[in-house]
């Protein structure tokens, strides 16, 4: 089975059964033990953080043996030594999403009672589970508060889940071009992404096996993604014009085919690897739970929701950001006035769309002054 | 073979070869003959007016028995009597594009020679052949000049390039939600669609059987497509919340399941149809022509590429256009004034999305009113 985990991720079971918040037909409701895949850096008597990964990430957030090269994770230019999010002050933990593939146990994982991996009955995921799943690591790293908490888009919703589950145990909450609800957009997005991993022949109903995974309906639900990561903008500055001759369609295999305009070709060469190394099935549990992820349905209203949080906030978004437009973090904002809590809200001017927190560029320029004078205050 | 073929469409045989004009390695360059599909409407001694459809259209452009009732047409509130293109004053024409599957030539007609559908066999549509194919058949009904030629997004590519090739003939030119070259964005969602398409099992690289074409694939391509029609503002005030009870996928088939949120539900909904009755082989061509649609590089540069118009020009575009985003027609506007040519530039505020024009409301408020100064102009 593809796995999406790092060599450095260490896994922690726990050899009790681990109870998911919501019951679904046909599926089950709990796991006999939960693995959770997470890494940590930096001295554990200092201030902890919680870093949350996004959709297709792990818990490889910095690389302690290239820390400058920030193809070696997917943000090494936030996290690391001398980095805003510094390992040598604080201690910092990243730890893989539940239903995930990096390390902690999801579809892909072996039930230790049937010898099989989960595949479509493990049971659904909220971002509930996920970030009870990160407070039971906690523990057991002795970690008894933390200083922080952040992420971006997925990472947000955990990190504000956070606040609102465990508003004792968090000094700040940082949850970045994220949102307190799934819109109709993301809804949409997902589903088709969902379906065209379902399509593929090899997807047989979730139970595939590994040496025939439905790896090109994965790579068309990344490429779809892809389309809503960055905007328009970045990809025109970025592909320009550049084409190739014309060829035939599907000459040398999907992914070796040369496509006739380089944006194409920039599609598949992000999806191959994506496709390869990812759970089909955890990308549709993990898109599940993101078009499930919506706070006011679950708690009433957006204020309900985050009446309990006692954390400081800062919200960050950026103007370029189609896919988690600023509004999303505007009512973040208005719901915490409701109860006259204030939220620092830094709205970020940029036009590479919603991966902006990902771009070494824009963390050093944009996000990290404002959130090292949050992280010290 | 699903077809989209409005009952009312005559459609016009030429007994002779139609050459296109990209050679493409694998394809034919030519058919053996050339159908072509049409409707028109008034009276044949009045000025004539084409009207272009757009990727999914056909030339049923209103309906002379419900001119009222607009599910009845694609745009039953711009064109018929009394609308702003009047079919009391105008002579009206609207004709299939090549390569689609509304009564002119595309991959799913039969081949004389062959006496099988060309299926993948067919050439390689350029919006030029398409041009071509609408000027042999004016000049079967008579038509010995256009008083204006009107077309939304790929309806728009087509009334450009009549000018281009044709500048006597045209008096009008109107592209709607147009623009003269596919952007990146395009480029990369309509392959996508392609690919969802071809991902199907049941398409068989094109030589599916009329008993098992691939819907889900093309459902799917339909479905990417949608999520870029309207705009996620309006998604949010079509669906609001609305949802259902938590269901297993794939409980009662593809289209008949009932999806949890009613967005997932009304993209399944719009997509049975068209899924249906149009066919997949004609999809994946007309995607095609829409991403190597590109007059700048055809011609040099956008500027060249127009310098041959003669015809007057009304560009329109709308605000909430994330698809043909404004700027696509200030580059038309642009590339005219390079040559010292005034073009009427509308620009329409709506949150509507790219699908502003076929919406009844927007068309009679805000694209009629200036629309009938400029054809009575």
């Amino acid at each position: 089975m593809p796995l999406n985990i790092h060599p450095d991720t260490k896994v922690h079971v726990f050899r009790e059964p681990f109870i998911f918040d919501t019951p679904y037909m046909g599926r089950d409701e709990s796991i006999p033990q939960l693995e959770v895949g997470y890494e940590a850096w930096g001295n554990p008597a200092h201030p902890a953080i919680l870093v949350c990964h996004a959709l297709s990430g792990n818990c490889h957030a910095t690389d302690a043996n290239e820390p400058d090269d920030a193809r070696k994770s997917w943000w090494n230019a936030m996290v690391g030594p001398g980095r805003v999010i510094d390992t040598q002050r604080y201690y910092v933990i990243c730890i893989n999403m539940l239903g995930g593939c990096g390390g902690t146990s999801g579809p892909a994982t072996i039930n230790p009672d049937t010898g099989q991996s989960y595949g479509m009955h493990f049971p659904v995921v909220t971002v509930h589970d996920m970030v009870r799943s990160q407070r039971m690591l906690l523990d057991v790293l002795g970690v008894k508060r933390l200083h922080a908490v952040i992420g971006g888009s997925m990472g947000g919703f955990q990190a504000l889940v956070w606040g609102i589950l465990y508003p004792d145990f968090v000094e700040r909450i940082i949850p970045v071009a994220s949102t307190g609800y799934s819109n109709q957009f993301m809804i949409m997005t997902n589903r088709v992404q969902i379906d065209a991993i379902q399509l593929d022949p090899n997807y047989q109903n979730g139970h595939y096996t590994p040496d025939k995974t439905p790896e090109i309906g994965l790579a068309i639900a990344r490429m779809i993604g892809f389309t809503t990561f960055i905007s328009p903008v970045m990809m025109e500055r970025k592909f320009a014009k550049a084409h190739q001759s014309l060829r035939e369609p599907f000459r040398d295999g999907y992914f070796k085919e040369q496509m006739f305009h380089e944006a194409e070709n920039y599609l598949r060469r992000q999806a191959e690897p994506f496709s390869q190394e990812f759970d089909a099935n955890s990308m549709v549990y993990l898109l599940q739970t993101w078009n499930h992820f919506d706070l006011a349905r679950k708690y009433g209203t957006l204020a309900r929701a985050v009446q309990p949080i006692k954390s400081r906030m800062m919200l960050i978004a950026a103007t370029g950001d189609n896919l988690f437009p600023p509004y999303l973090s505007e009512d973040i904002v208005k719901a915490m006035a409701v109860h006259g809590k204030s939220v620092l809200y830094e709205l970020i001017e940029e036009d590479y769309g919603h991966d902006f927190f990902l771009i070494p560029d824009i963390i050093e320029e944009k996000i990290a002054p404002p959130l090292k004078v949050f992280l010290e205050s």
